[in-house]
């Protein structure tokens, strides 16, 4: 399918941003919205969740991707595109890396999500190493039996890539 | 609760690397585990499930989170610790900030999953900003309302900070 037109993104992030102001209103979580979308089809949608679900990986990115794999019944989302009423944080960013789809479109930017008082930007910078905003140890510890699950996986039979 | 002796943390991370064979050697996903500990005892324990859950988010690190936080009832981690058996990818430093524990402890890095054909260090040098490895399209489309959200979160009362 050729890639949406401004107006098509426009229509999907207004979507994604109604997503965001329902959880928020309902008291979900964060003031966050997503959309998965494949061929002009919305295959998954979520706002943020963190509170109502007590789960900090609940972020609408997150969500909608899930939701958009079981409705596909695949551990990737080629040939979509996910919608993001903000720029994901770090996690979020990951995920849709991991899920393979075609594209990201977002409307906001981790700069308003810090204005509004989210951490998108500071774990922005502490992942990427630009600084560290939080008192966070963050370690690695030498292990003999570091490289043991990567030599067992190598001698697998029928691994399915990802 | 006193930091980890050295030997505590291995202790730990033994425990991570045996999730990864054991979900590994079960084709549930990539050889990698995670178990998240407070006050001594496990609280959270996951191998990676992207396989076999056909969800490109259910990495280790992110289901024991997840699990970690359903067994104490909270959306935070405060006063745990986090071990994982790899080096976190950026979905899973991300999801590790948003819980708020005391520490992460890991014992392969980034390097050696590439090394076995796991994107985590090119992602990381994605989300980071230091190249993009992957032909990924990731666009800011300007959107009137993008701001709403925020501005209806901002008027609610009784907001629960994450």
């Amino acid at each position: 399918m050729s890639e949406p037109s401004l107006a098509d993104k426009q229509r999907f992030l207004a979507m994604a941003i109604a997503e965001a102001v329902r959880g928020a209103r309902a008291g979900l979580g964060g003031p966050f919205g997503a959309v998965v979308v494949r061929d002009g089809v919305v295959v998954g949608k979520a706002s943020n969740a963190v509170i109502a679900n007590r789960d900090p990986t609940a972020h609408a990115e997150v969500l909608a991707i899930r939701a958009a794999c079981a409705a596909l019944g695949s551990h990737q989302l080629a040939g979509c595109d996910v919608y993001a009423s903000c720029e994901p944080c770090p996690m979020c960013l990951g995920a849709v890396l991991w899920a393979r789809p075609r594209a990201l479109y977002f409307a906001a930017t981790r700069a308003d999500a810090a204005a509004a008082g989210f951490d998108d930007a500071a774990f922005h910078d502490t992942v990427s190493g630009r600084s560290v905003a939080t008192a966070f140890v963050r370690e690695r510890v030498p292990c003999e039996d570091a490289g043991v699950p990567f030599a067992v996986y190598a001698g697998l039979a029928g691994r399915v890539r990802y």
